[in-house]
């Protein structure tokens, strides 16, 4: 299983936005599209700040 | 293995820049920065446009 958690960085936390991400994609009006592999999607106006795919975890800001 | 290969996208064709990237970092200055899990490092003036985990598959442009 390779997917990885998206975390919205506020505050200086991590607050949980997805479990189980597949797909991250960049919209051209500058949101953040996320898709997971049971089908739930989310929109985000955030960008990506990092992520590291061995620890599973997607940090947008 | 949960890496990914990291594509630029350019006219329209996918030329690969990085094997089994671990680490993906937006910069402030706008630039990308990847590590793959053998510790090479790329640095490009892209963005992410979007990826698969499930595909193992990065695209920059």
């Amino acid at each position: 299983m390779c997917e990885a958690n998206a975390y919205l960085l506020k505050g200086g936390k991590e607050e949980l936005i997805l479990e189980a991400v597949d797909i991250l994609e960049h919209d051209e009006d500058g949101k953040i599209r996320l898709a997971n592999i049971f089908g739930d999607q989310k929109v985000l106006d955030a960008k990506l700040k990092s992520m590291s795919l061995v620890n599973h975890k997607i940090i947008l800001e």
